[in-house]
C-alpha cells in the first residue's frame, strides 16, 4: 500500500490546501490512503469536531494530533465518537479517545499508531511501553503499522525510531513543523523521519505570525497568536509499505505549493 | 565567498571524516573558508584544545560551539588564546571566550557570530538583543557575517532567522543534530536553515551509542555515553555570499560519507 | 521602619481578607508601610487596573508581581500610569512598567525592588545582573531597600538571598505560595527567607480548587481554574529594619485567618 | 507510633549530625522508627553501598531517595540486595530497588512508600496510578503507611497530599532542602507537609559551598560542587500516627544543630 502522511495543517490555510489538492495527490501518486496531523488545524491551536469532519470530508482517512489536542474544549465530548480522529495513546487510563485504529482498504487491515514523547513535554505515560502494549494487541490484526510520533527532542524520537525498527511500517516525527532530510529506511524495515513538517503558511514562525513570535521572544510578554497566510506549502511523506510483510519499500519526502 | 559550515563533529570518528574530507572539499566546491561546529568534538561531548587545534589543523577556519562548550573543564584556560574557538557570544559579562572573530581572506573581510537560544536550554542573556549589539560594532568591518544560531526549539530558531533578515549574510542553526529541509533565502537576502545537522556516526542516536540511549529512554537511569562508530557522514551546508552586499546568493546542502 | 510583606493575593477571598484586616494589622503590630505580592489578584491569574486600585485603596504601599504579570492585558496600556505596581525589573528593555520603586514615609525615603527567578521560568535578563544595575541608582536615594524575589527553584532563591547580604535590608521570596521555615537575618544583615506563602484559599491547591488541579495531573488533560473559597489565610513576613544603616533587626512569619 | 522523618542527608556533614544526635533524640522524643532521605548521602550527590550501611548502623529504620539515587553507580548492583533502601516507586518496570517496604516493630507492621514528582523532573511514570497500584498491595498488610514524595513543585506536592489524604498516614515532601512551615493533618487524617528540609550545612545553598552555585548562576558554566561544612543542622518531622486506624494524630517539625 501506498501511504501520504501530512504534516500538522494549521488553520484555515493548512485545510484550504489538504482540500484543493488532495484529490488530484492521492490519483498522481497513487496513494492508497491518507493520514494528517490535526492539532493545529482550528486557528493554529487544536482542533474541533468541525475542522475534524471538514478534513475526514476530503477523503482524509485518520487524523493524528499531539500535545494540542485538547485547547478546543469541544473537543473532549466528541472525541470518542469518532474513530478516525486519534490522540496520543500515551495519555493516562480513563482520558477519552483513541491512540490507535484499524482500518481495511480492499481486504487489507492496516493500523495507525499515535504517541507522543515527554522531553519538554508533558509527563504522559511512557511511550515506549505504551507501544509495547498496543501492538501486541494490533499485531494480532495486521502488520502494515503506520506510527505519528508527536515530540519535540531528536534524541527521544530517533531513539523511538529505532525501538520501533522491524516492528512497523513506519515511524514518522511530528510537532516541530519543520521538515528533515533524515528520511531513510532502518536496517529491519521500518521507514523513518524526524519530522514531517508542517501545512500551512511558511511565510511565518512554524504557521504563525512572525511579528507576533518576534514580540514574545523580545519583550516575554504573551502575545494572542494568529495564523500566516502567505506561502502556503503543504508537506508530507509518501511511505510504501509491502503488504505481505509490512515493511516499508521506500519513503519520499513531497512538498506542494 | 563560498563558504562551507559543517555540523557538530561528533568525538574521533567525526573529526576523522573533516580531516580526511576537508582538502578535497574545499577544492571540487571552490571554498573560500570552513566554519565548523566542534562543541561535541571531544569524545561527543564538549571540545578540548587538543581537538580545537587537530581541526583547525585540518585547515578549518573558525570552530563554533554551544551548550557542551564547557563539558570538558581544560577548555576555560584555554578559550581565551584562541581567537578561532568561539563559544556563544550571549553568555553574561567577565565570562571567558568570545562570542565572534573578524577574520581576512585576500582583503576581504569577514565575520562569524556564535549564539544561543534559550528555550528548552540555559537562561543566558537574551540572543536578540546581544546580535544587536554584536552587530554594532561589527558592521563597522564587514557585511559578510555568518552565524551560527544554536538552539532547540524551532520557533526561536526561525524567529531568530527572520530577526536577522537583511543583516547578515546566513544564520545556520546547529544542536539537534538533524539536518532540516528548510534552507532557502530570506526575503532580505539572509540565508537560513534551522540545523545542519551532525557529523559522525549515523548508525547511532544523535551521534551515540543507540543501545545506550535506548536503555536511558526505558529506564531514566542515566548512562554513560559513548560515540557511535557506524555509517560515518559530514553533514554542513555551502553558502555562497555576494562580496559587496553581504547578501546570500545561494545555500546548499551538503552531505558525504 | 516596620514592614508587612504579604505573599500572592489569591482572587477575591485573598483581596477580601487584605481588606478586612489590614487596618487591624498596621496598628496592632505598628507596621509603617505594607507591601503585596498581587499576581493572582484578579480570577487567580493576573491583575487588573482595578484589582490593583482595590488593593491600593486597602492602603497598600507597593504591589509586586511575577511571572503572571501579563495574564490580563488590560493591565499592560495601565502599568506605566500606576507607579505603585511593579513586574520584575529583569524584563527585557522596552517593556512596559517599572521593577522599583522609591516612596517617602515621615521623610525617611525607601525602596522596592521585585526580581523574577529564571530557573523552571522564562529567560528573561539576568536578575544578578539587573539587580547590581539597579542598586547602582537606588543606593544613592536609600539603604532601606526590600526585595521580591519571584522564583521556583529553592537553589535560585537561596543564592540570591546570600548575593543581596548586606545590599539590601530584605530579600523573601515569593510564586511558590507555601510559606517557607527558614526567615532569618544573613551575616551581614539582610533579612532572608525563601517563601512568604499565599493569602488566599487553603483548603485548595495553591489557592485552586482542589478537584481541578487533581484532574489535570491525573489526565494531562488542562482545566479551566478556579479560585478555592475555603480556609482563607492571610500569609506573610514582617520585617524590621533600622532606618540608620538599612540593614534589618529581625523577620517573623505572620499568619492569620 | 512515633515517626521521625528526617530531610535529605547531605554528605559527611549531614551523617555525622544523623550519627551523634539520633540515640538521644529516639529517646526523649519517644521515637519508635526512624527514616531519612540519603539521595544526597554520599558527597552531596547520590548514595553509595557505604553511605547506606553508614546510616543503617545509626539505627535508621528505612532510607528513601530521590532524583539523584542514581548518581553513583555502585549502587545500582547493591540497591537490590538492601530492601531498606527504597528508590521512587515509579521509575519504570525492570528497574533495580523496591519503590516500598513493610516492616515490624513489636507485632505491628507498617510501610514506607518512596515516590517522586514529574513537574520540573525526569519523565518517570504516574506517581499517582503508582500510588493507587501499591496501596492495593500494602493496605492488605498495614494500614500505617509512610509516604516519601520527593518533588519539586508546590503545586504537585499538595495535589499528591490531598489524593492521599484518608489512604495513607502521611505524606512528607523532600527534594527542595528547604522546610516549609505548612505541616497539618488533612481533613480525613493524613498528615502533611510540602517538604521537610535538609541535614547539613544551612551556611550554604542547599547544602553546597554558596560561593560554587552563585558562580554557577552568574557564569552559566558547570561548577564541581563540594558539600558546604558550617551551620549543620538535623531537620525533620515527627508524626504521631494512631496504630488502630493508621491516621495521623500529630505532626509537628524537628530541628536540631
Ligand atoms: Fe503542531
Ligand atoms: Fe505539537
Ligand atoms: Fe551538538
Ligand atoms: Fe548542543
Ligand atoms: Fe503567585
Ligand atoms: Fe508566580
Ligand atoms: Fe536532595
Ligand atoms: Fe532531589
Amino acid at each position: 500500500m501506498r501511504f501520504l502522511i501530512i504534516g500538522d495543517v494549521i488553520g484555515k490555510p493548512g485545510r484550504k490546501i489538504v482540500g484543493e489538492k488532495i484529490k488530484a495527490i492521492r490519483k498522481s501518486q497513487n496513494i492508497d490512503a491518507v493520514i494528517v496531523n490535526g492539532e493545529n488545524s482550528a486557528g493554529g491551536l487544536g482542533i474541533t469536531p468541525e475542522t475534524t469532519e471538514e478534513l475526514l470530508g476530503f477523503g482524509i482517512d485518520v487524523i493524528t494530533t499531539g500535545n494540542h489536542i485538547w485547547d478546543k474544549k469541544e473537543i473532549l465530548p466528541y472525541i470518542d465518537s469518532q474513530l478516525r480522529l486519534l490522540r496520543p495513546l500515551n495519555y493516562p487510563p480513563g482520558v477519552p479517545g483513541n491512540g490507535s485504529v484499524i482500518l481495511k482498504n480492499n481486504q487489507r487491515k492496516w493500523a495507525v499508531l499515535n504517541l507522543s514523547g515527554r522531553v519538554f513535554m508533558s509527563p504522559l505515560d511512557c511511550p515506549f511501553q505504551a507501544l509495547d502494549k498496543e501492538l501486541e494487541i494490533i499485531k494480532k490484526e495486521t502488520n502494515i503499522i503506520l506510527v505519528d510520533f508527536h515530540a519535540e527532542a531528536t534524541s527521544e524520537k530517533i531513539a523511538f525510531g529505532w525501538y520501533c525498527d522491524g516492528r512497523v511500517s513506519c515511524v514518522v516525527g511530528t510537532h516541530t513543523h519543520v521538515v528533515t532530510a533524515d528520511e531513510k529506511i532502518l536496517p529491519s524495515g521500518t521507514a523513518y523521519i524526524t519530522d514531517i513538517g508542517m501545512t500551512g503558511a511558511h511565510h511565518s514562525v512554524i504557521g504563525i505570525e512572525t511579528k507576533q513570535i518576534l514580540s514574545r521572544f523580545l519583550t516575554q510578554i504573551p502575545v494572542r497568536y494568529t495564523v500566516a497566510k502567505e506561502n502556503i506549502i503543504l508537506n508530507g511523506v509518501i511511505v510504501e509499505v509491502d503488504d505481505q510483510t509490512g515493511k516499508s519499500v521506500s519513503i519520499t519526502r513531497f512538498s506542494l505549493s
